[in-house]
C-alpha cells in the first residue's frame, strides 16, 4: 500500500511510522501543502523516521487533490512544474495554525506566532514591550513563555474570542480565569480588556499596534489567536468539514472520501463524552493515542478513537494553572447540565513551611454527580498536577456506563503525608463540596457575582454576613458599617433573631468552610435561601475583588 | 440502641459519631480496655464528639466481656471495684500497638514507641544516639521523624521481621528497600543489619542497647516494632481472631459474636483484592472509609466494606518514598502472580532547573497485566505523590471485573507541562516497560541480582555489556578489562560477531532505555536470553552497588 501523508503534524508522522513497523511492505511519502502556515517539520521526529519506509520530499508541495482518481497534484518548489502523485491511502496531518488577525498591516511586520507548546518554547521575549494578541490556550501559552523569560514587559490585547469554539477556547471557568487575570495584573502584565484591535503599523524597525483606544510602540508582536485548521486542499476536493474548517472524521479517523484519513489539528473527532465533534486542537496533548488509532485504521483494524479532553498545565511566574476534562462552558456545549464546586485549601498541613493554598474547581453533572472535569490554580505546580492527574486517571478508567462521580473524588486516596491520617486533602474537599451541592446545600455565588451584588448593596436585596471571628471581621465592619454584618459562626444558632427577615443572606468566611456550617445552621432555622461566597475572602482576594 | 465502644481508634470514634448523627435516639459510651498500650485519646477528636450523644468515662476500664449476656465487666480505676455495663451493640476499636521487643530490660527504661503517624509526629529526637528497634512501616515512620528533626544520630537495629505479616510489613519491594537503605546510610544513619537484639540495660540515666555484636550507649530508644492488635478481651470472650490476633470481621465489620463489631488496627477485614484477611494496620490510612462502613452497619444498612491498600508517603531527608496498592510480596500473598517493572527517569524535561530522577516500580499480574500496585522514590515529594495518586485513582475506579492494566498506566494523561507534547512521562514509561515484559521483551535483573552475579563474574556464566557511549563506559573498561565489554547500542547490529557465543549477556546502560533497545537487537539476532540491568547504572548507584 502506498500512503501519502500531507503535513507533518505529530499524530500523522507517528501513526504512519507505527503502521509501517507492522506492515514493512507498505511505503509512505510525506510532503507539505503548498501554503503551509506551520513551522517546518520537527527535525528530530522526521529524521528518526526516515529510513524506516518513509520518504520525504521537500521540493514538491501538494496543491490539489482528486479523491476519485486518488491522485494528488503537486508543484515543484523550484521550477513551478506540476505533476501528479498516485496514492492508495491519503492521510491529512496538515495541522492548525493561529488564525490571521484580519487587520491591515499584519503581514507587513515580522510577527511571532504561538499555536502550540513547541511554538511557546521557541518564543523569544524582546527587551521592550511584548504585545500578545489573541485568546484562549494560545494566549496562555504565549504569556507563560514570556513571563518565564523575564525580559521586557507584556501587554495583552484580547482578540478572536468569537472564534473560540468552546472546545478550543478557554480552558478555565470564569472564576478561575478571573483569578489568572488578576495574578497576571499583579505580575505587571497589562491587559487591555476593552480595546478593539485596528491595525499593525511599521516595518522591520519600529512596530506599532493600533487599537481603538491607544497606539503601542512595541518590540515584539505575538499572534496567539485561536487555531484555524489548514484544510484548503480538503475543502477544494469536496471533503466534509465542520463549520470551523476541520476535516470531520469517524472513529476510524476516516474522512468523508474513501481511503482518506485525517488526524491532528486539522481534523475533528468523534467525542467520547461529547455530542459535538471535538477539534484536533483540543486534544493536542494526545498525539500518541491518535497515532495508535491511525496505525490501526491504516492496517484495517478497529481503531475506535474517541477524543477526550487531555490534561494540561501552564505556569505564570509563581502560579500554575492546570486541568483535565471539561470546563463548565465546554460541558454545556457537550450536552451536559454542569455545576461546579470550588475549594481553596492548603495543599498540606498548614504549619509545614512549604504549604500553599490550592484552588480547585470540580465540574460535575447536576443530574447524577458525574465528574466532567477539574481545573485548578496554585503556587506549587507539582502539588497541583498531582491532584489533576488523579482525576485524569479517574476519568480515563471509566468508559461506557460506569462514570466516576463526585463521591469518587471525595473518597479518593491521595498519597500525601499529613501528620495525622484523618486530614482531608483539598481534592477530597472539593468532592465533598460538590456532593453537598447535589444534596441541596452549599449553593454559593462566585467572586464575580459577589462583586456585582456588593456594588449594588444599596438595593437591600442581599444581606452580607461575615461569620469569622471578630479579629477578621473588624476592618470590614469599620469600613462598611451599614452593610457588613458580623456573627461568628459558633454563635449563630443563638443569635438568629438579630438577622433581618428580608433579604437574601450572603455568608462570607475565609475560604468557605465556616460559611458552609453557617449555611446549614440558617437552613435549619428556616433561612434556606442563604448562599455562601464560594472560596470566601480568599477567592475574592485572588480574583482582585475589593471590599 | 445503647452502643459500647471499647477503645478510641479513629475509625471507631468517627463511625459511631456518624451513626449518632443519623440516629440521634441512640447513645454511646466510650471506655478503654484495662491494659491499654495505646496513647490516650486524641483530645481533638473525642472532645469534638462529646455532647453529640457520646459519653466518655475515664475512670472505668473494660476488663471482661460476656457476649451471650451482652455485658462488659468494668473496673473502677480509683477503687478497683468491679461492675457490669449492659450493651445492645459493642464496637471494638482498641487498635494495635508496636509489639514488645521480648528482651530483658525493655520495661525498665523509658522507651518511645512508634505505631502510627501520630506517634511519629510526637517522637522527639535526643541530642545523642537515637536507637530505633523494629521493622516495616513503623521503622520507616520513626526514622523519617528523627531525620526531620536533625538532632543527634540514628542507629537502626532490625527486629521483628518474622512478625511482619506481609500486609503490615515492608511497603517496598526488595529493590526499592535497598535504595532507601543506601540513602539512609549516605545520610549518616547506621544500620546494624546483622545484629540480633539481646537486652536493654540501664535506668533513667544512661541507657544501653545490647546486641550480639555490640553495646550502644544511647540517649533515646524507640520501639518501632510491627503492630500487635490489642484484642485480649475479645480472645478471652471467645471471639474469632486471625493467627496474628486481629478480630476477624465480615464486610459488615461484624465479628464472630452477635452484635459485636470491630474496626481499626485491632481488626482484620475482608480484602477487595486479596484472599487473605487484611489487618487493620495495613489500611490505617483509611479511617474515613471504615467509619462510613461502621455507621452503615450500626444502622442496619449494607456496608460492604472491602479493604484495599491505601496510598502512603514517607520522607527521609531529601528523598521521599511513596506507594499505593500491593508490593510484589504482598501480591504473592494475595494469590496473584506478580511481576514488577522498573523505570528511572527525570520527572520533567531534563534541562528544567528543578528536574530530578524519579524511580517507579509498577507491580502487575503476569497473567493479564492487571495493575496491583506502584511504589516509588524521588527527591520531589509532590512530583512523586502525583504519580502515585494517579495510579491510586485508577485502582479505585475499577471494581469487579474491569481492572486497570499496565496499558492504562502507559496511556494515562499526566498534567505536567513538557515543552513538547510528545514527551513521555515517567509513569507512562513504567507502564510501557511492564507492557514490554508481558510481550516477552525487557526481562531484567535487579540491582541486588546484578551485585551477586558481578561478584561471581569469574564463573563466566554472564557477559557484561555496556551499551553506552565510550565516554560513559571508559572508566569501567579501565577498571575491569577482563569482564566489562563495550559496544555502543547504535553499533550493536553491525558488531554482533564480537560477542562470544557462550554466556548470558547482561546489558547495562544509564537507566535501562538503551539497554532495552540493545536487547531487542540481540533478540532479533538470536540472543534471546539477554537481560538488562533494570534501572541501569542509576539503579546500581542508588542501591549502593559498586562496580
Amino acid at each position: 500500500m502506498r500512503i501519502l501523508l500531507i503535513g507533518t503534524d505529530e499524530p500523522g508522522l507517528l501513526g504512519v511510522a507505527r503502521h509501517l513497523e507492522a506492515r514493512p511492505e507498505d511505503t509512505a511519502m510525506v510532503l507539505y501543502p503548498e501554503f503551509n502556515p506551520l513551522p517546518e517539520f520537527s527535525c528530530m521526529t522526521l529524521e528518526r523516521l526516515l529510513g524506516k519506509g518513509i520518504e520525504f520530499s521537500e521540493s514538491i508541495r501538494a496543491c490539489g487533490l482528486d479523491t476519485s482518481s486518488r491522485t494528488v497534484l503537486v508543484r515543484h518548489s523550484h521550477t513551478g512544474r506540476e505533476s501528479s502523485l498516485d496514492y492508495d491511502t491519503l492521510v491529512f496531518a496538515t495541522g492548525s495554525a493561529p488564525a490571521t488577525l484580519d487587520v491591515p498591516g499584519e503581514f507587513l511586520v515580522p510577527m511571532a506566532r504561538v499555536g502550540c507548546q513547541a511554538d511557546a518554547a521557541r518564543l523569544r521575549a524582546a527587551d521592550g514591550v511584548n504585545v500578545v494578541i489573541g485568546s484562549g490556550m494560545h494566549l496562555l501559552l504565549a504569556v507563560s513563555s514570556l513571563m518565564t523569560q523575564n525580559l521586557g514587559t507584556i501587554e495583552i490585547i484580547p482578540h478572536g474570542e468569537d472564534r473560540n469554539e468552546k472546545h478550543q477556547g478557554c480552558l478555565l471557568s470564569d472564576t478561575l480565569s478571573g483569578m489568572v487575570r488578576h495574578h497576571l495584573t499583579q505580575c505587571g502584565v497589562t491587559i487591555h480588556a476593552h480595546d478593539t484591535l485596528k491595525a499593525i503599523e511599521g516595518g522591520s524597525g519600529a512596530v506599532r499596534v493600533v487599537t481603538d483606544r491607544r497606539v503601542i510602540d512595541c518590540a515584539r508582536v505575538v499572534n496567539a489567536m485561536p487555531a484555524a485548521p489548514v484544510t484548503y486542499l480538503a475543502a477544494d476536493a469536496g471533503i466534509t468539514l465542520d463549520p470551523a474548517g476541520h476535516i470531520l472524521t469517524d472513529t476510524q479517523l476516516a474522512a468523508s472520501a474513501g481511503n482518506v484519513f485525517a488526524c491532528g489539528g486539522c481534523a475533528a473527532f468523534v467525542g467520547r463524552d461529547c455530542q459535538q465533534p471535538v477539534p484536533g486542537s483540543a486534544v493536542a496533548a494526545t498525539p500518541k493515542a491518535q497515532a495508535r488509532a491511525l496505525a490501526a485504521a491504516l492496517s484495517g483494524e478497529i481503531a475506535d478513537f474517541r477524543a477526550t479532553a487531555g490534561a494540561w498545565s501552564i505556569t505564570f511566574g509563581d502560579l500554575t494553572a492546570a486541568g483535565t476534562g471539561l470546563t463548565p462552558d465546554q460541558a454545556r456545549q457537550c450536552g451536559f447540565s454542569p455545576l461546579s464546586a470550588l475549594a481553596i485549601q492548603f495543599d498540606r498541613a498548614h504549619f509545614m513551611p512549604d504549604a500553599s493554598l490550592m484552588t480547585l474547581e470540580l465540574v460535575f453533572d447536576s443530574r447524577d454527580g458525574r465528574v466532567l472535569g477539574i481545573q485548578g490554580l496554585g503556587p506549587s505546580a507539582d502539588a497541583l498536577a498531582g491532584r489533576i492527574s488523579a482525576v485524569s486517571a479517574l476519568l480515563a478508567a471509566r468508559t461506557g456506563d460506569g462514570h466516576p462521580t463526585v463521591h469518587d473524588v471525595a473518597n479518593l486516596e491521595i498519597a500525601y503525608s499529613p501528620p495525622f491520617a484523618s486530614a482531608m486533602d483539598v481534592l477530597n474537599t472539593v468532592g465533598n463540596v460538590a456532593a453537598n451541592i447535589l444534596d441541596g446545600i452549599g449553593q454559593g455565588v462566585t467572586a464575580q457575582e459577589f462583586d456585582r451584588i456588593w456594588r449594588e448593596r444599596e438595593s437591600g436585596e442581599n444581606l452580607f454576613l461575615d461569620c469569622r471571628e471578630l479579629g477578621n471581621a473588624a476592618p470590614y465592619l469599620e469600613r462598611h458599617p451599614d452593610h457588613w454584618r458580623h456573627i461568628p459562626q459558633g454563635e449563630l444558632a443563638k443569635r438568629m433573631a438579630e438577622l433581618p427577615r428580608d433579604g437574601r443572606i450572603v455568608i462570607i468566611c475565609n475560604t468557605g468552610v465556616r460559611a458552609y456550617e453557617a449555611q446549614v445552621t440558617l437552613k435549619h432555622a428556616g433561612r434556606g435561601d442563604a448562599v455562601i461566597v464560594e472560596g470566601g475572602m480568599t477567592a475574592l482576594r485572588q480574583s482582585g475583588v475589593e471590599v
